[in-house]
């Protein structure tokens, strides 16, 4: 019986990071992936019509499995501060637990030009959408003074971006080590005092 | 009487900033920086071998630029968090002076791949490093309590590239919304106070 949709889609995307990962982006051809993920070329080619469309299902499925981690935190979490942080966890978190993925994502998508850039700049947007809701909600709860929020989201957007981005592209920095830090930076910046810092992010 | 080589050097460029920003630099061809600048075939090409050549040429010409400004600043003025303060004028200023050019740099670069991906990498870390030995001078100064100097000069640099990038590609940003909240978050982020902030900022 043929798999379902949902699931040979899954299937492609899977196999499609394992060649990346061991081949680059640009030295895979559409029959190594054929190949690895035991689907028929006409298969793959119904789900997606070219090598860089597999890359931009890969950079969806990553964006949506972090949106999806983020918003399950943002649910629970009581105070806006906490829920913050606990984001920032989450985010080197799932950076950290797929490493090779981001890697491919975002350094491998250098030669893929404008058409890369757009998407990146529209998920770059999502989750600064995301940030400035919940810095939003810190001023609205009185937990921080009013600011520009549409600014402070992209700046900590740029900020956690490149820093992501300089830890999967060479070994300088580990999470333990830019974790404290850049919480600490970002939650200083939009007026968060010392004090509570420590006692959020102890 | 021939020009001497700096400055025939620094007329191709000119002229390549013209034509880049008036034709794109991809439908650009070195036929048209060679009319627009006045010289010759042989002299354009013993200067730059490539029209990649003379991008990378302008983009040092600009990060020489901006340095050099900078560099005045951290000169000139006393108290470490006042030479912050001024060198992120000055940063926003030199960007918006030459929006054009920051434009070409910035965006039709994406098409470059790898060489200036290495490139741009360099130079945000030429300015990171700036950006380092002034937090780590306000620490040594007693301005703002100790911290990763390396970790924050890079969240900086992330910061303000992203928001600079932003700025000069689409037309949401304006360095009058841009400063204020952008110097008040990066300040705080190392530990400076909203008064003192005030204080410098006004």
């Amino acid at each position: 019986m043929e798999e379902k949709s949902p699931s040979t889609r899954e299937r492609i995307l899977d196999a499609a990071i394992e060649v990346f990962a061991s081949k680059g982006y640009h030295d895979t051809r559409m029959d190594d992936i054929v190949e690895m993920s035991h689907s028929s070329k006409g298969s793959i080619y119904f789900h997606f019509p070219s090598k860089e469309e597999i890359f931009f299902g890969i950079v969806d499925k990553f964006a949506n499995l972090l949106e999806k981690r983020l918003l399950q935190v943002l649910e629970t979490e009581s105070s806006g501060i906490e829920r913050v942080h606990r984001a920032l966890v989450v985010c080197l978190d799932t950076f950290g637990s797929h490493q090779a993925l981001a890697k491919i994502l975002l350094i491998q998508a250098v030669g893929l030009g404008q058409d890369f850039e757009v998407k990146r700049e529209q998920i770059k947007d999502r989750f600064a959408a995301l940030i400035q809701s919940q810095i939003e909600q810190a001023v609205i709860e009185g937990e921080i003074p009013a600011l520009d929020a549409e600014m402070a989201a992209q700046i900590w957007m740029g900020a956690i971006y490149d820093i992501v981005m300089r830890w999967v592209s060479t070994s300088q920095l580990s999470p333990e080590r830019m974790l404290p830090t850049l919480q600490t930076m970002l939650l200083r910046s939009i007026g968060v005092s010392d004090e509570k810092i420590e006692q959020i992010c102890r």
